[in-house]
């Protein structure tokens, strides 16, 4: 865990009000928290900006049960040696359709590469990519 | 299983080329299979504008191992009556920090409280909501 | 102008030190008027999402100069009764392009319907909402 | 003005009603130019991660009056020989508001440190930057 430091910020009264009721509707315990993860959210932005960057993933699909060619992706990105597949989650969502979240680590590049493949496939409904810095203070 | 339609459609000579490099870049097997990832996409994103459209969403969260009170959260979550909770995913990301990923299904507009309050908390140092809406065709 | 007030905020050494970096790289003053901004996005963003709210927006069209029927829409917009064009600007981007910037004022809801029409024209190639809440303090 | 090609997609007949609804709800005169308008997007957003991209850009900035240090920051973009300001644009919002639109030509990376950098000034209190793909088909 690293230091704290206590830094003075100066507001206008009118923008600290409405802070202070943003803050309230989301349940954060003091300002320090909300702000701290603000800045925290735009440090990691500017990071995943960078194709290099170490990231943490969560690649979520939605496709339909017989897409053998995703299987066999899927099984092939455990042995890749450019991303880490940390862990994976598979759901059934109704009778047609399945959910799978596959958390990977690697460079953001190669990480939106191999998601952009994973979504392309026939029978992958619909596809999203969440990006994580890893390296955010 | 839906029926199948076929439908024509006219697009400028370069429009087409560019297309086809983003397709082949991406892997997609067919020109059809592309459009159809756009139109569902555009469908998705048009249903989650409404806070009352039914979605699926993983929550991501980057932590601290000891925030007793995103436990204590997480575990009323489960027994909410607004939100189901279908899964979840704990992953130790180093020595400091664990990734929760939580699949929820509910109404966007609760999705998305519920997960300001658990990314408000104290501990919690990150966290993303991804929606997809589940009643695309 | 609003009177100003003094706030403290407890950060993690690590962290600071990350956003001073950041603060430097993009050229900020003084770390409160950074902070500033950030909260100020972040009220922005929560207002923009009620379709109510009134806002400023700016609506950027490219398209090909015979678009007879945008002329038109651009004409009737400016007798709309629920929105109100403040100003727009025209640009020839090359022989066969045209960027038109619209800056209007009204509800969210309303600018986001009008835009996408504006957009679906045929001769409209891309378009663009910016929007910006004008009741943030 | 490029040729025009006629391709075939298939798509289930619940998508395309779903897009049919889309279409019309947003005034599309037909499917092709629903479909070309994704196509055109998807190109865009696809060059516009690569920051030596040739773009256009609209700065869109929200500032209270008396920001001299904005005025001398704007005076001298007009001389960048790595931006070109198309146009500029600037309206009274409220007795202490301004909104200024600027319109610039350039690479992407260049574009967006710019636009940081004004935006981080004292005095303005809102910023967004939007790009366009110049080259996009």
């Amino acid at each position: 865990m690293s230091q704290i430091e206590r830094v003075g910020v100066s507001l206008e009264k009118d923008l600290l009000s409405a802070f202070d009721g943003l803050i309230a509707q989301r349940g954060y315990p003091s300002r320090s928290e909300a702000i701290r993860d603000l800045i925290r959210q735009q440090i990691s932005e500017e990071r995943l900006d960078n194709p290099k960057a170490e990231a943490v993933a969560a690649v979520f699909l939605v496709y339909t049960h017989h897409s053998t060619k995703l299987m066999a992706m899927l099984t092939n990105l455990q042995h890749s040696h450019l991303l880490q597949t940390i862990s994976s989650m598979h759901i059934h969502l109704d009778e047609h359709n399945c959910l799978e979240v596959i958390v990977l680590r690697g460079q953001v590049g190669e990480i939106k590469k191999t998601a952009e493949n994973l979504i392309s496939l026939k029978g992958v409904r619909l596809g999203r990519i969440n990006l994580l810095a890893t390296e955010t203070p």
